[in-house]
């Protein structure tokens, strides 16, 4: 009855324009054809990456970025201060363990962000760690981590600063440079807009040289070999020629749109999406620090989540995420990177309305689209 | 003048129909729709690597599936026999070099087969290896090495055998149950005909209890949680979803068509480009043990071969790869995998014969297209 609507904060809706370029015959990656298309989108992701630095392509997900910055960046009987404050924290910590390095973890309540405070006081008692390792925007919990002041922690003490922003990136200005990250992950499954596949990772001068006194083994990760080969064209391994002919039309679409235009975007879809979430009743689940990439929004005393999310997939083609690990069944999560737009929104929150009512909830039929609209409406007045 | 035809050992040309099913709505890995995909992927995976074990689907490029294999399976400290008859064999002994694992090299000239007496005495110069490493079809110099025999060997001595068949499976009868090969590896890019970005790994009992007594660091390539939700549906990370949507339509033709009849044709089409090539004066680079998958050929003295790479895709459209390594220039490599038919691979010897005569080199136009036609007609009436 309805259209498939995949609103996760990834992976997330493919527009026609970037599956017709990946549906294009296939190049391959030594040939001339391809050597315009790798440079144009190198020299797009660090636009988009805000940096002066390469930003290295890696064919796997955006897991494997993390890897690569923790197995060449730290070494064995290291320690790290990590973040954890959700699920992608947790890998943080699961990293570190694999590779011989001590976390030293600040717990954070889910939900909420770290404090700046928190970081200074773990650095504090912990003072030969060598680096921080943090989501800037958490997707299992909707939060936004407060990654400038955070930097500027780390500088002082002359450690290293390592960002997964893989559904920060393109979303929220994250300027790598200016703020000083020394590492700053993403994927192409979040707001580039793309298939899963490609993971990218960008190394600040003072990375690159912990790169050299790395000892850990890493072959198909090994940072070292890309950042040879990456700047005159050649990966290390095969790359995914039809993802990356993907990207460059991604990365085309989000430089003629504008970064700071996207961000406001964001800003504004997230907010109106927020307002219409409470307007039918329900709490936000990081009302303090809300990433533009998702809304985490709690459920009502009655209402089970896993039931619900198959509902508004099931009856109303809206695919939204559950929660993850401890928070399962409670909350839903509602993705607003990728091919999505407000109206897109409006209809997950007319769906949330009736599969809410469905489920025995009280909701006010229309008051939720009815907030989101108005929140849209003021949005283009403003736009001109 | 010519349309582009990608005719390289990997990555391949990609059908249409495949080109399409990637181009789909893209789904998430999580939704009900996807589950059935995976389902038919993984089973039809089992049909074409000839096993019951599972077949894990990694997104990476081959060799990360390469690398899993050894961090998985070996530990530091050990050693490992090598047969290192090319490029791909240099790869296996450096990944073990990377993980601490000795290897112990069986080498062999470029262009030649491993004899199992080679390994054999390996075996018994180093009778603590814990495996033999090798390629299957070493695609650097279109080698076939005598996998079968080389089992029976390692099987002698209870030890694993780890076979990389990246430009094997589904080009060579390589049953891996019957065979009992405890590591076989494969990408998408070769016999599957897909773009790059996918690896396939299956592992045998023996290789999976030698899984849980490893030590080494390894995440994103830990097997273990793979073995634990693939057979369930998931993937430990973000699996690619579009190529794995063009994976099953690219098993789906393959099984239609029949692994006996894929073999046979596989082992004509190379039959005929082996004689249509010999048919313009030319030798092969690997005439003993010819891989199915790519036909190298030497290049007559004269001919520079980066030239005629270069001449035969700027004038002809037709993409070949090079020799790699210590035979760069001196080879060229015609494949036969992917979206590529006889008639396709009969262009490829009109346009060698015609840039070949462009260079100087005496070729008799037309003897080349006379005994590949001759041949591909045989095969025609054979098929009836």
């Amino acid at each position: 009855m309805y259209k498939y609507r995949l609103v996760t904060p990834g992976p997330v809706a493919v527009s026609e324009r970037i599956r017709r370029a990946m549906a294009e015959e296939l190049i391959h990656h030594r040939a001339p054809g391809f050597q315009p298309v790798f440079r144009e989108v190198r020299e797009k992701l660090q636009q988009v990456f805000q940096t002066r630095r390469e930003v290295l392509v890696l064919a796997s997900s955006g897991t494997g970025a993390m890897e690569a910055s923790v197995s060449n960046l730290l070494s064995r009987g290291e320690s790290a201060i990590v973040v954890r404050a959700g699920k992608f924290g947790e890998r943080w910590a699961e990293l570190c363990e694999v590779y011989g390095i001590r976390p030293v973890c600040v717990d954070v309540e889910w939900g909420r962000a770290v404090r700046p405070e928190e970081v200074r006081a773990a650095f504090e008692a912990a003072p030969a760690a060598r680096a921080l390792l943090v989501q800037a925007s958490e997707t299992s919990t909707g939060v936004l981590h407060p990654i400038r002041e955070l930097a500027e922690i780390v500088h002082e003490r002359d450690r290293l600063i390592l960002v997964d922003g893989i559904s920060a990136v393109g979303v929220h200005d994250l300027p790598m440079d200016a703020w000083g990250l020394d590492a700053l992950i993403s994927g192409s499954q979040k707001s580039l807009g793309l298939p899963p596949g490609l993971a990218f990772v960008a190394l600040s001068e003072n990375a690159e040289r912990a790169l050299e006194r790395t000892t850990q083994p890493r072959y198909y990760f090994d940072l070292r070999k890309e950042l040879e080969g990456q700047p005159r064209g050649h990966t290390a391994y095969t790359p995914s020629v039809s993802l990356i002919l993907g990207l460059r039309e991604a990365l085309r679409g989000i430089l003629d749109e504008g970064l700071p235009q996207i961000f406001a975007r964001y800003q504004r879809t997230a907010h109106s999406v927020r307002a219409a979430v409470q307007a039918l009743g329900l709490e936000l689940f990081a009302p303090d620090a809300p990433s533009y990439a998702c809304t985490a929004v709690c459920l009502p005393a009655g209402i089970d989540g896993a039931e619900l999310v198959r509902r508004l997939r099931a009856v109303y083609g809206v695919h939204v995420a559950g929660g993850q690990g401890k928070v399962a069944g409670k909350i839903i999560r509602i993705g607003h990177m990728g091919d999505v737009d407000g109206f897109d929104l409006l209809a997950v929150i007319a769906a949330l309305e009736m599969a809410l009512l469905d489920l025995g909830y009280p909701a006010k039929l229309g008051e939720g689209t009815r907030t989101m609209t108005q929140l849209l409406r003021e949005f283009s007045l403003e736009k001109g």
